[in-house]
């Protein structure tokens, strides 16, 4: 599929956005989620690295451009209603602008420690 | 944490939502991405089932309740920027309303075949 392909299929928001997961391909951690326009698709498949659009700088974001933290994609997928995708990537360093490897490192409700 | 200690920390969008990752515990795989409110959280918590926010249907949403496909959760997380959850489950048949495991089940780009 090209990146035109998948831009005509996606059923962006209002703002022209489709939010984006982004799992490490080497051992399904979900690392992040953020979002994506058509721009950044377009970057993502011609790069192959992930590419989103920054909510708040309002441009577009290879991740890793200044921290060095790239993520060279392996696949892009997309889900059953076509509004959500799923990066799945090779992950330099960590993902979190936190230095934790993962945005999601804390838990809120456990079974059994409720 | 309680549902309204992670209820005041949750920067909710204008419309009230915070977008949920849903991911398999058993092997990690990523099943599906909805939208939770406070309701939602609420109710998973006190459920320990994850429960959503239809955006079509405006109302809670627990997941199996029409399909008998229950998600048991197994522990709910929460990014650095407290914007988005993972719910980590036990998934009880597929969780695509088409009958695949997960809503992410087609590919648009692979490293080495664009």
């Amino acid at each position: 599929m090209t990146a035109d392909e998948l831009i005509a299929a996606v059923k962006f928001d209002e703002r022209g956005l489709v939010p984006v997961v982004t799992q490490d391909a080497s051992d399904d951690t979900v690392l992040m989620v953020a979002w994506a326009n058509a721009s950044a698709i377009r970057n993502a498949f011609e790069t192959g690295r992930a590419t989103y659009w920054s909510r708040s700088r309002k441009s577009l974001w290879v991740k890793g451009e200044t921290s060095g933290h790239f993520q060279e994609l392996e696949e892009v997928r997309y889900d059953c209603d076509v509004d959500t995708l799923l990066y799945r990537v090779r992950q330099e360093g960590p993902a979190c602008h936190t230095g934790e490897r993962t945005c999601f490192y804390r838990s809120a409700w456990r079974r059994g420690r409720e």
